[in-house]
């Protein structure tokens, strides 16, 4: 079992953790930069270590600083949170090769699925649907031809050596991609220096559904699904469980086929498998697996009763899995939205500040997980997420209207946040019926821009 | 359906009835005094009546004021929360008499369980068992010789005309009662002109076992049981569900007998069977039934999932029982403790004053009832009680445990409170263990003032 664990992390998840931590008797150490010195998480934890300067290359992201905090305090465990160093296979190695315990999957499994080809690769070996497209790199346009009987329009052209959404072209029809994969071929070349080129099917109206999963290396497990489809430029907004789009038996097929991936991979820790549901074809595609905890795991918490992060602690300590399937029962409706520190209706700009007062929400089916706390300067060097407003009803419409109340009992005085964009989004006959994708919310905020100024 | 609710009361119960209101989409109307105008409650309802001066008997027991402030807010019903008015039948006639809706029973439900002769028999003929004790009158000291058969020693004589504790005097033998009744007689005769007297046996070491019920005037159904052995003067300081002395088949008994009860008198609304069980003879008898919402009324949500006081405005609504008994289910373990403003140290003081710093406590499983805010002035005029803390965990120990933690994270600064005492509590090994009993925390404290000066 784990006796004193290093919190890797800052804001709300460093504050989760170390209530997960306290919870099973756990010391707790928190890290922080020069920035966060005030920070609810070093108040709350057993020990404090300052990292370094607000800059996060040299105080989050520093291995060698964090493995000394943990060497300092005489830690035997390190909770990266998510974010910063979580998904940093050279981190879990370099936690392990200090002869401390990780909490999370070896850094082989984080690299296994952090690449895109090998994490598609070992779902489709595990049976889990993706994306049509090419089984790695398209050699000639012949070749892309067969490609194409397989993905349809549109369709996706990538040079295999490029990334971060460099070298992606859309092609909607057979002239526009007989003119386009020469191009990209030349172009690829020019700016990588290789002209391989991968494609893949482009899911065009989908829903983003993710399959919570915990595992212990040998046995794994599913807590049900989430939905969050609701995203500003690929970020969630407003996440829910269950998703209202899947049919108890879509639910079961997905959920397996998840669990299906996380025991071919003997995967370790809690982790999700994200896919996309074309709920128009019903079919759903795995896109990718995050090997941490995600900022939207309390929706899971609610409605099944189960807390991950202290699950994670038990795994890493060399637990095996403490629940069976058969333990996992889904009870109402829970969602979660993202209070961030940026103005609605300036195009989302962020909003550094002092919190000059503060009120928090409460009564039966409320939670509230933040850092934040009266006097609390918010420092412009990190994310802008300030607190996690989850509520839990019966049904949906319960949740929705319990939503509602408890944002509306929500004061955090002297920012901006996106609170007005919730109260919006719930009032919306769209969001009140689910009826939604991932691409609804951007055209929602073209059409609403206005209505947030209020 | 209720249009539009007046919250006869303050403080964290009324800001508990406005949030389960607003939930379900219901107008709410806070009433103050002149020491609330600022109160939480206030603030958070959709509008406020002033009704009158800080004093109870002139704005929160003031039947003409409240029904006033209905009137005037155009409210087309009255939730009387606890105390002040809650057990009161004629506000209960009277708002009915006004054509509005009361948020509970009848007067003359209220009534029969309000007169300690008139419940105890009730419950009798419903099947409950009740304190072994005289049928009303005593009638000379060869009729008490034939109670004294069925009550055993200790027993208790009791002035039939007395009330408030008056006139109880406690036999522990033949002799002593020998000597005792023809002295009480007399003493009756002359206290109250009525030389009258009632048996009790003395249940000397038992716990306080309580069963929610649910009614709605035809059928009832129980939320399982709460346990409330700790007690300080009478006062319930800790309470939790489910209790950890019952047996699954004296707990569907006891379950079984407070729904017998609730269906025997009609019952409509949120009530509560109080029980004494004596461990020892693996027995329980009814005390009295509460016809309102109790203070301790979250563990039972926390176990259940069920919002009780969004029941009970269904019901009064005039929704029939929407759960049938099937439906209400077992989750965990929760513990609720009372953070009132007195001072542990001093024998519990009261302490009102302002609360500079509010650091409430949060994450999975954490509730936090209370109308306190930074900046808030606790008024002197009424009862002491701050927060609530409702913890829940999958077993009584982990619901100890996250007790612990978050009573860590709770800080109010500026007042002395009750945080010491549950500190203390939850380090015991006879609290830990569940060994307790109505007595023990007398005891206990009598033991233990050092340790709560810390």
């Amino acid at each position: 079992m784990i006796g004193k664990l290093l919190v890797a992390n800052r804001g709300e998840i460093a504050v989760r953790i170390i209530r997960a931590a306290k919870d099973l008797g756990i010391a707790t150490v928190a890290v922080h930069s020069a920035a966060d010195a005030d920070a609810l998480h070093v108040q709350l934890a057993d020990e404090a270590v300052a990292i370094g300067p607000p800059a996060p290359k040299k105080s989050y992201l520093s291995i060698p600083a964090l493995l000394k905090a943990a060497a300092d305090t005489g830690c035997d465990s390190v909770h990266p949170g998510y974010g910063f160093l979580a998904e940093n296979a050279e981190f879990s190695d370099a936690v392990t090769a200090a002869g401390l315990v990780f909490v999370g999957p070896s850094g082989d499994a984080i690299r296994l699925m952090g690449d895109k080809v090998s994490a598609r690769e070992a779902a489709a070996r595990a049976g889990v649907p993706v994306v049509p497209g090419s089984k790695g790199r398209v050699e000639g346009i012949e070749a892309a031809r067969e490609v194409l009987a397989e993905t349809g329009f549109p369709v996706m052209i990538k040079a295999a050596a490029g990334g971060g959404g460099r070298g992606i072209r859309i092609a909607n029809s057979q002239a526009e991609f007989d003119q386009a994969f020469p191009q990209a071929e030349a172009e690829a070349l020019a700016a990588f220096g290789d002209g391989g080129l991968y494609m893949e099917k482009v899911i065009g109206r989908a829903r983003h559904i993710e399959v919570q999963v915990l595992a212990d290396g040998r046995d794994a497990i599913h807590c049900f699904e989430r939905e969050c489809s609701l995203q500003r430029r690929r970020q969630k907004v407003w996440e829910e469980a269950p998703s209202r789009a899947l049919s108890p038996a879509l639910r079961e097929e997905l959920c397996a086929s998840a669990v299906a991936l996380a025991k071919a991979v003997n995967y370790s820790g809690a982790g999700t498998v994200e896919y996309l549901y074309d709920d128009a074809a019903d079919r759903f595609y795995f896109i990718e697996m995050n090997t941490r905890i995600q900022v939207e795991h309390p929706v899971t918490e609610a409605i099944t009763g189960i807390d991950l992060v202290a699950e994670m602690l038990r795994i890493a300590g060399g637990e095996p899995l403490r629940l069976k399937q058969a333990d996992v029962a889904v009870k109402g409706h829970a969602i979660e939205v993202r209070l961030n520190a940026e103005d609605p209706a300036r195009d989302f700009a962020p909003f550094p500040g002092t919190v000059e007062t503060l009120r928090i929400p409460g009564g039966p089916g409320v939670r509230f997980d933040s850092m934040l706390y009266p006097g609390y300067g918010v420092p412009p060097f990190y994310d802008s997420l300030l607190a996690k407003l989850i509520v839990h009803g019966e049904t949906r419409e319960a949740a929705i209207d319990r939503l509602v109340r408890a944002l509306r009992e929500t004061e955090i005085g002297g920012l901006k946040t996106t609170k007005p964009l919730f109260l919006a989004l719930a009032a919306d006959p769209a969001v009140r019926a689910g009826d939604v994708h991932t691409r609804w919310l951007e055209g929602w905020l073209t059409d609403n821009a206005a209505a947030l100024g209020a």
